[in-house]
């Protein structure tokens, strides 16, 4: 597979990214080794100050239309007339043609909630119960199996200093947006602001994350109107009964060519022969290094 | 080493904790997992709505009393007159002798940032700049070795349904404190929350956590006192940083034999013999479920 099969992808070369620091080993030996910069970015909608970060900041123009978008601050009429991103102060404007409700939102969550987990379970869940998703959307086993090798030998900044979360968007078994982050929140947002600026719809789309299927990652998926979820990780309960609740297909545990499906099989298609879930080599193992 | 170690544990057997779902594998065979639970509960100090987490809820009033310590709304010398966790509509009242000057900080924080993370980087750093962490506080290599080996063996809900954090407080090489959750924030929380209530102090401690290192970890360690951060998973830069300033001793990557240690190192006695870093046995391996 070529590396430009992405439309987008993670510069793990970036001096910005990551930082070279040097410690100390179990032997006492000198040791060097690359480690991620996060830094803080203050997100501006219109004139309003909306929420502070914390980043790798590659991509922060998508990160913040994605953010707008998962909060439902932005929706998908809104047309954006502007975006200022100004590195040296570490804040992002982003300027909307017509003022949103915004300022309604952020007070309910100051009642609701201290932090953007609660919004979640606020005004967002009003838009999940009514999301219908498209049951013609299939996903092969070969085109999971194939999914999976290519992202854990893509170059990445999880190869490059660990420590970080990455999402995927497919289609079929074409790789399209590889995002990675310090925060697993983060990276979906850069996604989903890519999606947004690009007009890329999520109908026929496969998700895939390194982090847990928890019920915020099965919460934005579903906004985003992705009908297949899968993570190399674990779930919990409460996602897979919103996965349940929406019809998502919702994969596990997918390393190698085993997985578990807890919600949605039928979208499954079994196109491979039974290997007796064949592991992974052991070089491509994510040891936990983004936990 | 006896399970008893512990002044307190996860109890992977609450059925209150996991639930039992069903499934469909790689082979299209049925299968049968546990995952963990996670539940909204809303904390209140004394008449203020404060904040609503997602959390296991295995110690409500521990987790109760750390978040509030940890956001510094909650001081040393506050007397706390009652708590009231009423598990049917999911919230937990903390009261205590003196109001408190949350409202304030509310008001701060919705100022700065929308999410909890964010007001860590508020009025919690004016505290972090005046810590002096004890520098006589020590970590053998052989009790990090014998700590990463027993917390991997200690039933957990880790190994009973994956997908969860833990943190884990120790006095050399005693275990004394281990907390689960969903959010690794939540697990800190509770420790802070016990050491709080039962008025143990950080200075002689060490602290595990099976999480990544970054900016927030640090912050809260420090916070609590404790000289000693000791991870299975990688480093932010930030992190680093922020461990130097204050001179926290700040171990990643510890599995098996090896570690790395970016910050700190004169806290470190190698009393074990150079063995080139013997691995983790393959069945200890955390491979990423807690991401």
């Amino acid at each position: 597979m070529a590396a430009d099969e992405f439309l987008i992808m993670p510069d793990p070369k970036d001096p910005r990214l990551t930082e070279r620091v040097t410690g100390t080993d179990h032997d006492g030996k000198r040791v060097e080794m690359s480690v991620t910069v996060e830094r803080p970015l203050t997100l501006f909608l219109n004139g309003q100050e909306i929420v502070t970060m914390m980043s790798i900041c590659d991509y922060p123009e998508y990160m913040a239309i994605g953010y707008l978008v998962n909060q439902n601050m932005l929706l998908p009429g809104d047309e954006i007339t502007g975006i200022d991103y100004e590195e040296d102060i570490s804040t992002i404007v982003v300027r909307t043609a017509h003022k949103t409700n915004f300022e309604e939102k952020l007070k309910k969550k100051t009642l609701t909630s201290g932090c953007a987990q609660g919004t979640v379970f606020g005004d967002v869940m009003e838009k999940f119960e009514d999301v219908t998703l498209p049951v013609g959307t299939v996903i092969k086993t070969s085109w999971l199996n194939g999914l999976t090798k290519k992202i854990n030998t893509q170059p990445s900044l999880y190869l490059e200093a660990g420590a970080i979360h990455g999402c995927v968007l497919a289609q079929q078994d074409r790789l399209l947006l590889y995002m990675e982050d310090v925060g697993r929140h983060n990276a979906i947002d850069k996604v989903a602001g890519y999606m947004f600026k690009h007009g890329i719809g999520g109908a026929d789309k496969i998700f895939y994350t390194t982090g847990r299927l928890t019920s915020e990652m099965v919460i934005k998926t579903v906004q985003m109107g992705i009908p297949i979820l899968v993570s190399r990780s674990g779930f919990t309960a409460w996602g897979v009964d919103l996965a349940r609740q929406v019809g998502l297909t919702l994969i596990g545990r997918a390393r190698g060519k085993r997985f578990v499906v807890l919600s949605g099989a039928e979208r499954i298609v079994y196109d491979t022969e039974n290997e007796a879930g064949e592991e992974e080599p052991a070089d491509v193992h994510r040891k936990g290094a983004a936990q």
